[in-house]
């Protein structure tokens, strides 16, 4: 398809060493010839070279930057156009100010992911992979990394087409058996053999979603709270996570605090620590923000970190908070070990009622590891981390796995209950459809603009 | 010379499309090529050419990104050395997971602008033209970035060399008359002579000095205080200022609103707004910060606006805010003319004694344009403008030119008093040697490792 020249500064916005404002369409390669002057004309040079230049107002002839370009011809580029890279001296007015010139070459300024988009619309990629291109950007650990990368790579597409080959078989039997009733070599789709095939692909279909949890906590973080009594060692605590543990958005320039100690790396699993500038060694998260709120906070967390002095006595206070928790993923923590202990054990062990509870001293810097290991272990077993390259991650591939589990599901039912096969293919059908959604063979035009919206100008 | 390989990441930090992580040195392309899975090995491959293929675990093969991998062999590089770009898609883990794989193959992490260093240790530019790399990269307008452009370009490097050239000239002709008076022909460096050469060299700084106070501004941002009584309209006019003209620092995320506001560009002069978070309608700065400290605040202004109140008699505490100003640059602003006047113009004219005075209705938005035109003509006659690449702008660089200027002034006055010209002469060597620091022939190791450290990393 044949579509305008769009334009976009595809670095970070800031001051950095080079800046890029990328082109792409039939016409990027004249644009930047316009406002290039270099010892050869862009028009005229080979694909996948880069040339010296200045870039000047094509009518003063006044030199505004000097850039390296880097000249891609089609197909074998980014978004199978020509793509044109103008690499400056970073610096913002100087790279809007080349911006400014190439859009006045007829070129159009590129929407959020218009780049990825082309991308996809121009068959290189499928949606599934788009997508991975942002997750690829915003992971937070190594491992949410390998995640997007294999998903990038099109590890989730084959699955995906795998399983969608198999549905599209049991439909192709279906309709032979109604359409050629006399052909006696095409396998007999009966009710039995269907149930079959599509429990089969169910059970495919379980085993990708059983490992979704673990996928959507890698690609968007394991929002973690932390409570207990004032004086506990909340702090303490949250200063040996982001501390010893690599912060994972660190050195941005102009962040604030809050944003830097937002995610902490924790054994690969990113600890999303949620209203961590508001946990203050001296306050009490309830009575701060009333119970009822602290149900909801607590509720909402994936991981609660529930820290006791060993040193005291249990207060009522500690038991409201053991109420509070209620059935969230919980980790006692025991703290100040160092010192004598005043808890009941007992008691200790009947408050807990099954939940882990680590013993540290955060003051001589023990039982952290232990506890890390803790919550790595509590949401990746073993088994799950060596193949973390085929989690499924995203909200929206985990939605529509679920719905084409659930179309599946009424298809067995209704082979058990005996429904002739070509009302059952309806449901076969069905989830054929909803798994096309994920790599994008069936999706509308608005699902698509609005999932690349969502992405970063100049990608 | 022949250094070390040495790498960094070379775009912003931050989310974006596209980060680059860039080698230089003798082992650059073998290290790339290491990590680099594609088409073709690196080490193979032509100057200037860009490669599309996958960066991975040298030892597990384990595939960390795809990239697009540039590869520049010297001497036709930034540095003069072999340089590999690889372009990856934007992301703190993904990049810093590159970097790291980088590193891993005996090459060294850069430190800030050492890329640019090297530039300079291998003769390509002069430190005049590295100095200018930075502000290009920092112009807040784009009168700042020609100014910038036109020094990376050389210009300033040009002025220097010539005048450099005339003062060794001179201290050649005193040689050849001291080593060789019998020669005839050779022109006979009288101190007469001597003091006419000299004082066409001092005029030509002088030249280039009187546009330095400009420059400086167009470099660092015009210093800028908004006083006046409360409920004045000063943070109306502030608004106005910031809203109206593009915000120079905008759109980088996570920074605070605070430097957002803090450059505004006024017909391409940078106005820096000092303590802009703390101007509040209802804030009196003086009462709030004290006379002394106010004082001082106006004192180091670049440029005060002393609001007062067109509907109301002038009262003591305007009365005060003149005191204070002293000898500061200021425009006064007489603001609500859509209101009354009750400001009687006899003691305003007594008051102003001499300072412009601007009649606006920040409310009616009338007046803006002329303060505008004003503090831009204020600073910036037509002929200076039109001239603007000769500016010299760097605190470094005005300093070495005064002090120039000065050992000039020496030898002139030794000159008049008709003292030898080889004792004048050590005056007109230090002038020499003084200017050759500008460019970088005569500077010591540390002050180069200091200059260049204030650079941004990968620059």
């Amino acid at each position: 398809m044949d579509y305008d020249t769009i334009a976009a500064v595809s670095t970070p916005i800031g001051e950095g060493a080079i800046s890029i404002v990328r082109l792409s369409g039939p016409e990027a390669i004249q644009a930047a010839d316009r406002i290039f002057r270099g010892s050869a004309a862009l028009t005229k040079v080979g694909s996948h070279t880069i040339h010296y230049g200045k870039i000047v107002e094509p009518e003063t002839g006044r030199v505004v930057e000097e850039a390296m370009v880097s000249v891609m011809k089609k197909p074998k580029t980014f978004t199978r156009e020509d793509v044109v890279e103008i690499n400056c001296h970073g610096g913002l007015v100087s790279v809007n100010k080349v911006l400014g010139l190439v859009l006045d070459q007829n070129v159009r300024m590129a929407e959020p992911g218009e780049f990825t988009k082309r991308a996809f619309l121009n068959g290189r990629i499928d949606l599934s992979q788009a997508e991975a291109v942002m997750d690829l950007i915003r992971a937070k650990t190594d491992r949410a990394l390998n995640v997007a990368m294999g998903q990038m790579e099109g590890k989730l597409s084959a699955l995906v087409r795998e399983l969608r080959n198999e549905l599209l078989d049991i439909l192709a039997a279906v309709e032979v058996n109604i359409d050629y009733p006399e052909y006696d070599d095409a396998e007999i789709m009966t009710e039995k053999l269907l149930f079959e095939k599509a429990s089969r692909v169910a059970g495919k279909l379980d085993r990708i979603l059983s490992t979704a949890g673990q996928g959507k906590i890698l690609r968007e973080g394991l929002s973690t709270v932390i409570i207990g009594r004032p004086n506990v060692g909340k702090s303490s605590l949250l200063n040996h996570l982001v501390h010893e543990n690599k912060a994972i958005v660190t050195d941005i320039p102009g962040t604030t605090r809050d944003v830097i100690e937002e995610y902490v790396n924790v054994g690969g699993v990113p600890l999303k620590l949620v209203d961590t500038a508001g946990i203050r060694e001296t306050e009490d998260i309830v009575e701060k923000i009333g119970v009822e709120r602290s149900q909801a906070v607590l509720k909402s967390a994936d991981l609660v970190l529930l820290l006791l002095n060993n040193n005291e006595k249990l207060t009522g206070e500690d038991r409201r908070l053991f109420e509070l928790i209620g059935d969230a993923h919980t980790i006692i923590i025991l703290n100040k070990t160092d010192l004598p202990s005043h808890v009941s054990a007992d008691e200790l062990q009947r408050l807990a009622s099954g939940r882990p509870v680590i013993r540290t001293s955060l003051l001589q810097e023990k039982g952290i590891d232990e506890l890390e290991s803790m919550i790595a272990s509590l949401f990746f077993d073993r088994g799950v981390a060596a193949r973390a390259e085929t989690y499924v991650s995203n909200t929206r591939h985990i939605a529509l796995l679920k719905q084409a589990r659930s179309a599946l599901s009424d298809a067995i039912t209704a082979a058990e209950q005996g429904l002739p096969v070509d009302i059952i293919q309806i449901d076969v059908k069905r989830a054929w459809d909803i798994l096309g959604e994920i790599i994008g063979d069936s999706v509308s035009d608005g699902l698509i603009n609005k999932l690349f919206s969502q992405f970063c100008l100049g990608k």
